[in-house]
C-alpha cells in the first residue's frame, strides 16, 4: 500500500454499524412487530414437474386463525416476476409446476405456526410429468419443453482471433471437462419481508433485501399500484450474496397482496428449509476447457464451452451466462479465444445471482487446467501466470485495452514474495500423518454492471447545523461494509471525524433508483456518488468559510473538524459553526448526486469491446494438509492479493476478502445441493455442509493499489473476486496434495478419501 | 381569475390525502403502537411563579408500572429549548417556576393512565412568588425580574418619515387603545410525539408537528446526540396553526430522553387539558393607535404602540414583535409611520406562533380606527381604503417599493361589486328582532419568512420507471393542502395526471432542512423548490424523448401522460416508456432541488427596506345580524377577496380562506383564555369557546391574480391573511350593528348584551 495522505480513507475503521450488530440491537426484518400483524407461509408444489390442474384451499381456509389463502387468481397484476427479461416466473404457479419448491398457494394467518399448519392442508391436483433434471436431458432431441420457447434460457458467444490458428501454434494442448455444483447462499439470516399499509394510501415494505428498487418495482407491478405508492426500507440484512433479490421480491409480492387484501401488516420470514428450497442457487455448470500453450508457457488459444444449469426459471441466468463468458479466458493476454456460454432450463430450483456470478466456476476450471499445463511443461506456477498476465496497454479477451489499474503482475509478485517467506519459515512437509499441497490461482473480475446493464447510483449527503453528516445511497449494506466505506468517503471530503457521519440504510423514497447492489460496484460507483454529493456540500462550507475568513474559498481546507486557512493553520473555525452560518446564509447543506459509470460498448455477437469500467485482479496461494486417515483438510496458509485500486478501509477489505474466500472454499470443498428425482435432499444445515466459523481459513490479505480513475480516491470493488481465487487455489492445492487432478467441485472429504483409496489401490 | 392555460394548475382538485383522512385510515402520531412502548406524562408546577426548591418523585417511582421518572437532572444536554434566541426555556423547570403549566418531572410508565396517576404523586417544594400577570406589572419600576435580564423579551421600532409633521397635516386625528386576548390553537388533534430507538443507533421520531427540523435539532441538542442520529418523520397532523412547533419539541425532547434511558419507544400524546395548559397561545396585545387623516380620507400619519404579552418564555415573541410592527400600517401608502413593538414576560403560559403571527391583532385595531375615521369623515368604507391603498410603484411602511403583484385595489373593487349585488338582492334590514351590521377590512400580509430569517426549502421529485411520481419536501402538511399543491406542480411540469403523483409527508433524512412551515410560504418557496426539481426530471424526459423521436428536446412537450411532438401531436410516446428508457440510458429521474427566497434587506433600527418577497393583499366584507334578545350573532355573508398571485387549487384555496376566516371570527367573537391568579380557568372546550362546524360562516372567496415572480406559476401564499380580514371585518360589522365601537376582542355575546343594555339605558 502506498503512503497515505488521507485522514479517514485507507485507515482501519471499525464498521459504523458494528455496535448494533454485535450488541444485538439491530432490528432485522423478521424482528419487526406491528399491531395486528399477520404472517404468511407458502404451500409448495412438492413435485418437480407437472400440470397443475387445481388447488383446493378449503381445508386451509377452515383452520382457526387463518385470515386469507391466496392463489394465483388473487394476484392483481401479471403474476410474473424476474430481475430481467424474459420475466418467465409466476409468483404463484398457475397451470404448470416447474420445480418442487414452487409456491401454489399462500396462507395468511394470525401466527406463522398456524399459517404453516394450514399450508400443509392445501391440496393440489397435479398431473406429474417426468422431470427434466440435467442440462443434457434438457437439450436432448425431443426433450419436453419446460417453457414454450424451449429449454435454452440464454446463449452467447465470445470470439477473439482465430483459435484454430492458435492451437496450431501450440506445443501443448489440454482439453478437459469440469463440473460444479449448486451452491446455497446460506446467509445467517433467512429471507424476510414485512409489508405494512402505512395509512397514507401507500405500502411500506421493510425487507432483508439486496435490491430495494427491484422489490418496489416488482411488488408494484404485481399488485397493481404505481411504484410511487410503495416505499421500501431496507432492514438490517444478515447477508445476501446475490440471494435476496429474486426471493425478496417473491415474498414481497405475496406479502403485498396479502397486506392490500387484509389492510394489515403481513410478515413473511423464511425458516431455513424455505430459504433453501424456495430460493435460488449458484449455477451448477458443465465446463469444457481447451487450452493451447507453447513450451515456454505462453497461451496461444483457449476454447471454452459452458452449460449452465439454470433450473426452472431465468432469474439472472442471462447475466451469469455473460459474466462467465467474458471471464473464461482469465487475467491473461490470449490472442485467440472462443467461448460459448449457454444457460438451460431444468426442473430444479432456479439458479441466479451469487457472489462471483459465474466467475468462480470458470476460474476454477481455467486455473486447474493452467496448473496442469504448468506441471506438464515443468514451469513454476507463478511464472506461467506472470508470463501471460495482462499488463497496462494489453487487451483482454474482449479486446478491451486496459491502460490503467492493471495490477495482476503485482499480485503475482506479492504472493510469490510472501510464499517464499512462508516456505522459508516452515518445516519439512513430508510426514506420515499428512499430505501437503500448495495451489495457486490468478483471476480477473470486472467491476460494476458493465455488459449487464446501466450502472447508476444516487447518493445524498446532508450536513446538519451541528456539523454532523447523514449519508444515504440506493445501495444496500449486506454485511460487506459499504456503509462504513460511504461514511469514510463523506468524512474525508468534509474534513470531519468518522464518528460525526451516519450512513443510513436504503429508503427508496429518498434516493434515485440505484438498481441492485451487485457486481462489486458499491465502493466504485456508489462511492463516486457519495464523493460527488459530499463535494457539493463541501463547496457550500468553503464558500461560507471564505465569507467568514474574508478570503477566497481556495484558501481554505476542511480538516480535523475545522475550516482551516491554508496560509495559517492556527486560523480555524469549527465546522459546526461554518455549517450553522451556511444554513442561515442560504448555502445548501444537502445534495443528492447521481453517478453513472461509463457505458459498456461492445459487439453483442462476439463480445468484443469495452465491457467493464475497471477490473479487479487477484492472485491466491493456498497451502493445505490432508489427514491421510480421514481426508480432513486443514488450510495452513492462504494468501490473497488483490489489486483494489485504493484501499478505503483496510479492516473492511480484510473482512470482504476473508468472507469471499470462505465462500470460495465452501464451493471448492464442501457445498453441494443434492437432488433426488428433482427433490432437494439436504434442505438444512445438518445435511448441507457450509463452512462454519470452525472452518475459517487463515486468509492473509495483500493489497495492491493501482489507481482506478473510475472510482473514489482510485478505489475499485473487491466483494466478489476472492471467491474465485479461493476456490481455484484450493482445488489446485488439494490436487497437489492428493496427486490427482480433481475436475469436479466440491472436492469433499469423501471424494478425497475415495481418491486416496484409489491411489492406494494403484500404488499397491 | 384569468384564463387558464394549464392542465392541473388552477383547476379544482380534491386533496391528495383526502381519502385516508375521511376514511380514517390515516395514521396520526398518537395512533402509533410499537412493541414494548411506554407512555409519558408530565407533572406540572401548578403555581405560576416561585422558587423550585426540590422535587420529590419517590411516590411516583413507587407506582406499579412506572418505569422511569425524569427530572431536570436527567436531561443530558443544556435543558434549554426555543425556536430562536434567547433559548430561555427549560425543558423541565429547574430552580424557578415561571408559569403554572411548566413541567417539573416526566413520568414514564407502561400506560398513560399509570403515568398520569403517578404524575399526580410528584411533590414539589415551591416557594411561591407573587406572580407578574400583566404587561403593565411586568414593566413597572421595581417589578420582579422573571428572567435575569428583566421583563422585556424583545422590542423593535419602525420609523418612516416624520409622524409629527404628518399629524400637523391632518384634519382628523384619532387616538385609541385596543386589546386582544390569548387565543388557543385548538386543533382537532392535540400534540403527540413518539420516539422510537430504531435499532440502528439512531432515534426515529414520529411527530404531529409543524417543523420536523426544529424538532430534530432540539431533541439532538438536549439529549446529546448528533442531529444526524435523529430521523423525524411527520405523522399525519390534525392542524397546527403555529402551535406544534415549540410543544412538539418539548414533548419530543422528553420522549427522547425517556427512549434513550429505557431503550424503548416512548409516546407522549397530550389530552386536551395538557394541550391547553402546556402549549403556547396567540399573543394578547395591548395596542395603541393614532392615525391622522385629511378630510378626503388620505392618511397622513400613523403611530402605533404594541405591548405583547409573551408569557413566561420567549418562544417566537421576537418574530411576532417584528411581524406586528411591519404590518401595523396596513395595506396603505402612508408617508409618516412610527411603530414601537415590545414583547414582555409575564408569569403566564408562553405565547408564540399562531396563524397570522401578530397581523390579525394589529389589523383589527388599524381597520377599526380607519372605519371610525371613515364614519366621522362621512366617507364610504371601501372608498377610504381605495384612496389610501398601495399601487404598483408605491412604497410600504418599510419603504419597500412594490413593482408587481399589488392587488389590493382589485380586492377592494371585487368586494365592492359583490357587496352591491348582495345589497341589491336583500330585503330591508330593519326589523324588531335583529340588528344588522356590515363591516369592511383590508389587509396586507408578507409572504415567506422575510425579516424573520432565511427562507430555504428542499424538495425532491422522483419519477419511477412506471412514470409515477413521488414528491417530497421539507414542509409539513398540516391540513392546509400543501401536499396537493406540490403534487399539482409536479404533475403540471411533468405532464402527467395528478393521480400519478404522490406527495409524501416529511422525513428529515430525505430533504434539505427546510425550516418551519410558517409564514404562508409553503406554496411560494416550497412550490418553487418542487417546480425546480420537477423541471430537472422533465429535462431528462425531454432528452430521452428527443432520442426516441430523433429530434431536439425543444420540439417535445409533456402532456396528458405523453411525450408529444409539437409538429405532430399524434406522435406521442407514453411517459412510462420514456421514463423506463431514460432510466436505462442513464438520465437521472430524481432530483433534489433547493429553493431560497430572495433575502430581506433592511435597517434593523428603523425597519426600512425590503422585508418580504411578496405580499398577500385582501379585503373582506362581513354582514351580520344580532338577535337583540340574546346577543346571538349570525353571519349573513362574508366575502373574502385576496390577491394570491395565481390560484393553484381553487378548492384548496377556498378551504384555506374558510379555515383562516373561522379562526379570525373566533378571535374576534369568542375565544379567550381566562386566567385567575395565573391559573387558566378554562382549559377545555366546554369552557373555552371555539367555533365549531355549527358556527361556520358563509365565506365566499374571490381571487385576484396579480402575477408574483417569486412563486411557482406566479402564486403566493394565503394561509394566514384571511384571519386578519375576518377578525377586523367582524369587529367593524358588530360595531356597526350595535352602534358602539368595540375596541377589545373577543366581542362575545356577553359583551354584546352588555353593550345593548348600556345603549338601552342611554336611550331610555
Amino acid at each position: 500500500m502506498s503512503e497515505n495522505k488521507f485522514s479517514v480513507i485507507g485507515k482501519p475503521q471499525i464498521k459504523v454499524d458494528g455496535t448494533e450488530l454485535v450488541t444485538g440491537s439491530a432490528i432485522f426484518a423478521g424482528d419487526l412487530r406491528f399491531p395486528g400483524m399477520l404472517y404468511g407461509y407458502a404451500a409448495r408444489a412438492g413435485v418437480p414437474a407437472g400440470k397443475l390442474k387445481s388447488v383446493d384451499v378449503s381445508k386451509a381456509v377452515a383452520v382457526e386463525g387463518v385470515v386469507d389463502v391466496i392463489t394465483s387468481e388473487n394476484i392483481g397484476g401479471p403474476n410474473l416476476m424476474g430481475i430481467m427479461p424474459p420475466f418467465d416466473q409466476p409468483v404463484i404457479a398457475k397451470g404448470e409446476i416447474r420445480y418442487a419448491g414452487e409456491t401454489i398457494a399462500f396462507v395468511v394467518a394470525e401466527s406463522k405456526r398456524i399459517a404453516k399448519k394450514a399450508a400443509l392442508l392445501v391440496e393440489a391436483d397435479i398431473e406429474a410429468y417426468e422431470p427434466v433434471l440435467t442440462v443434457e436431458e434438457a437439450l436432448a432431441d425431443g426433450a419436453r419443453k419446460i417453457h414454450p420457447d424451449g429449454n435454452v434460457t440464454f446463449t452467447r458467444k465470445l470470439i477473439k482471433g482465430d483459435t484454430a490458428k492458435g492451437f496450431e501454434e501450440a506445443d501443448l494442448i489440454l482439453e478437459d471437462d469440469f463440473e460444479t455444483s449448486f451452491q446455497e447462499h446460506a446467509y445467517i439470516e433467512p429471507e424476510a419481508v414485512c409489508v405494512v399499509p402505512s395509512g397514507d394510501n401507500r405500502l411500506t415494505v421493510y425487507a432483508s433485501c439486496q435490491s430495494p428498487y427491484h422489490l418496489r418495482g416488482q411488488i408494484a407491478a404485481n399488485i397493481g399500484l404505481p411504484m410511487s405508492k410503495i416505499k421500501v426500507i431496507q432492514a438490517y440484512t444478515g447477508g445476501s450474496f446475490g440471494g435476496k433479490d429474486d426471493v425478496a421480491a417473491e415474498i414481497g409480492i405475496l406479502a403485498g397482496v396479502a397486506a392490500l387484501r387484509s389492510g394489515k401488516p403481513v410478515m413473511v420470514a423464511h425458516d431455513r428449509e424455505e430459504s433453501i428450497i424456495g430460493s435460488n442457487f449458484r449455477h451448477a455448470i458443465k465446463i469444457h476447457y481447451k487450452t493451447g500453450l507453447k513450451n515456454d508457457g505462453t497461451i496461444t488459444a483457449r476454447e471454452v464451452k459452458l452449460l449452465l444449469d439454470g433450473g426452472a426459471y431465468a432469474s439472472e441466468s442471462p447475466f451469469v451466462v455473460m459474466k462467465a463468458l467474458i471471464h473464461a479466458a482469465g487475467p491473461y493476454k490470449i490472442p485467440n479465444v472462443f467461448v460459448e456460454s449457454t444457460a438451460v432450463y431444468t426442473n430444479k430450483t432456479y439458479a441466479g445471482a451469487f457472489r462471483g456470478f459465474g466467475v468462480p466456476q470458470v476460474t476454477f476450471a481455467a486455473e486447474s487446467q493452467l496448473q496442469e499445463a504448468a506441471d506438464r511443461l515443468g514451469l513454476d506456477a507463478l511464472a506461467i501466470r506472470r508470463k501471460n498476465a495482462l499488463r497496462p496497454g494489453d487487451a483482454t479477451a474482449t479486446s478491451q485495452v486496459l491502460n490503467e489499474s492493471v495490477g495482476i503482475v503485482q499480485t503475482i509478485d506479492a504472493v510469490g514474495k510472501r510464499a517464499a517467506e512462508i516456505a522459508a519459515g516452515s518445516e519439512d512437509e513430508a510426514d506420515e500423518q499428512y499430505l501437503y499441497g500448495t495451489g495457486y490461482a490468478s483471476l480477473i473480475q470486472g467491476i460494476s454492471n458493465g455488459a449487464e446493464g446501466i450502472d447508476v447510483v444516487g447518493a445524498s449527503v446532508q450536513m446538519s447545523q451541528d456539523g454532523s453528516v447523514l449519508v444515504g445511497t440506493g445501495l444496500t449494506e449486506l454485511g460487506q461494509g459499504s456503509r462504513t466505506v460511504f461514511a469514510q468517503i463523506a468524512a474525508e471530503v468534509l474534513g470531519v471525524p468518522l464518528d460525526r457521519v451516519t450512513a443510513r440504510l436504503v429508503d427508496t423514497d429518498s434516493v434515485h433508483d440505484s438498481g441492485a447492489t451487485v457486481a462489486s460496484r458499491a465502493t466504485t460507483t456508489g462511492g463516486m456518488a457519495v464523493f460527488k454529493a459530499a463535494t457539493e456540500v463541501k463547496s457550500s462550507l468553503l464558500q461560507m468559510a471564505a465569507l467568514m475568513f474574508k478570503t477566497e474559498a481556495e484558501n481554505i481546507v476542511l480538516k480535523e473538524g475545522f475550516a482551516v486557512l491554508v496560509f495559517d493553520e492556527t486560523a480555524r473555525i469549527p465546522i459546526p459553526d461554518v455549517a450553522t452560518a451556511a444554513y442561515w446564509t442560504g448555502f445548501p447543506l444537502m445534495n443528492m448526486a447521481f453517478s453513472k459509470a461509463p457505458d459498456a460498448d461492445y459487439d453483442h455477437d462476439t463480445h468484443q469491446g469495452k465491457i467493464y469500467i475497471a477490473y479487479n485482479f487477484g492472485t491466491h496461494m493456498m497451502k493445505i494438509r490432508v489427514e491421510k486417515s480421514t481426508g480432513k483438510v486443514e488450510v495452513l496458509s492462504h494468501i490473497a492479493s488483490h489489486d483494489v485500486g485504493k484501499v478505503i478501509n483496510p479492516l473492511g477489505l480484510t473482512g470482504q476478502v476473508e468472507g469471499a474466500s470462505l465462500i470460495g472454499y465452501g464451493l471448492g470443498h464442501m457445498e453441494k445441493i443434492e437432488y433426488e428425482n428433482g427433490i432437494i435432499r439436504n434442505p438444512n444445515f445438518a445435511d448441507y455442509a457450509v463452512p462454519t466459523i470452525m472452518d475459517r481459513i487463515p486468509t492473509e490479505v495483500i493489497s495492491v493499489e493501482e489507481f482506478n480513475s473510475t472510482g473514489p480516491f482510485g478505489a475499485k470493488g473487491v466483494g466478489e473476486p476472492p471467491v474465485a481465487g479461493a476456490t481455484a487455489s484450493f482445488v489446485n492445492a488439494i490436487s497437489d496434495a492428493v496427486g490427482i487432478r480433481f475436475r469436479k467441485i466440491p472436492v469433499t472429504r469423501q471424494d478425497i478419501m475415495l481418491a486416496l483409496r484409489n491411489r492406494g489401490n494403484q500404488e499397491e
